[in-house]
């Protein structure tokens, strides 16, 4: 039976979705140095971290939300033969829709 | 269908406009070692950071704005052939009108 | 007999489980240069600490929580034959449940 | 027609004066290996940042303020043949008057 | 006659105790590379910190307390012949019973 | 006819007194590696720096004090033939009286 | 006549006193890599710095007060033929009575 992951504070967690390096028409040619940013779905949501005035801070996100995070963020959990992606909501840049 | 992007927190995405890098007259002669900010186009705008008082600080920018913005800032999104950025706010420098 | 530990401020005590390395059809293949959590048990927790606005955070973990923690994260502290670790409940990413 | 520029949050834009690097009598000698500060003229102020109090913070600054700002700071923005510069208030360390 | 100390701010002393190194059965086999907090008993204890609401943070520790420290936390105060240790509560883990 | 510095937030204009760096009796002899702070003449001091509660803090100094201040602290400002330093109130250690 | 030093803030003006690096018996012989503070008194006080609240922080110190402070805090200030040092209260430890 897979395990469950209940994210504290404003983590999140994601599965990575297949990460398309190779354009249609033949090899990726990267045109510059700028960090990616990788896309995958939420899986679970934390309850927000606590703000300075002492209450907790909304979270944006939802499970089930299609995002792009920045590449380099996050720890890797390993779920049977998943592997899953924890990370802090402020690491994920924008909800993506086709 | 290109895709869609709907920032978190104080993220923008950008549209890039083209670089004039070389000037009228013939070679580019840069006379400084300063960064120089890049011009894009703003496509899609965060709903704006919490602050420290919990309450969401507002957007000063708004889809459509011309902008200029610090020219390292941010990451690549790909939106089909199309290259975005995906920056904070706070690298946003000014709005530019002709 | 064993030592007792009361943790200050929002540290918590955690007894670390089990890692399996290894995958069941052979030799653990690492795909990633991430760091990967490890998983273990919340053994004791502190009060919480003292946010901005003068008072206590209230903590998220109880005794008895199966947790993932970030792998560098904490000290050791030696309870007889036990080895237990010490670390910070911000260092603690989720609970995990079978 | 040249382009205007309207600063986001405490965003100046200035143009650079001449800088006179050399003194009347001849060679310039620097005595010390302090950072100089340039001098320039406001053209463009932003609406100020928002402080941690959820407020805009005033701008001490007005358009036409003769100012200098330290040596390092800002980018440089083209307006057409003008080289203009792009920094924070904050960068800004005194009005001049002659 | 020994001199007293009496700590300012979130400032402790602690006189620290008598550290195993070499386990029962023979030489110590470190297992880790990560940080081994210290044992000792807090001799002094200061009023606590001021907060960012004007008022003073109340101390957890009280004197006579065995707590466990970061080991590489504190600087040294000679007392006569005794060797003592001050720091910051911040610095101090967890209180110990046995 | 000499320029006028107006600083901004809690800079301070101070002009640098004759330093003494050699003792009465003969060559100075440093026994130490600590930082030697400066005595200057303040010219001028800004309307102070906004505070976290959005309001100005005051100023502690006054145009007229003599001050010691971080001897690594400012930047110059050349006014005429006159060499004028300008930094943070911050910075100034000590108001001194002979 | 001896200069008077009026401290800002919450900064201390200290006497450094005879530093016993020697001890009874004969050579010092340091056993740890740690620190050691040094002994002092308190000569001036600042009139404390200013809190988040826009307050004056209340000093804890007073002159006459035999402190121990960080060893490498603080810069040196000559009055005459002495040697005093200026540092901030949160770099002095612990007040000491024999």
């Amino acid at each position: 039976m897979p395990k469950k992951y209940l994210p504290l504070a404003d983590n999140v967690v994601v599965k990575p979705g297949e990460q398309e390096e190779v354009s249609k028409g033949g090899i990726f040619l990267p045109d510059t140095a700028k960090e990616r940013p990788k896309e995958g779905k939420v899986l679970a949501v934390g309850p927000g971290r606590v703000g300075d005035d002492g209450k907790k801070v909304p979270m944006e996100l939802k499970v089930g939300d299609m995002v792009v995070y920045r590449s380099y963020a996050g720890m890797e959990l390993k779920d049977g033969d998943e592997e899953l992606l924890i990370l802090r909501e402020s690491e994920v840049l924008a909800k993506v829709t086709d």
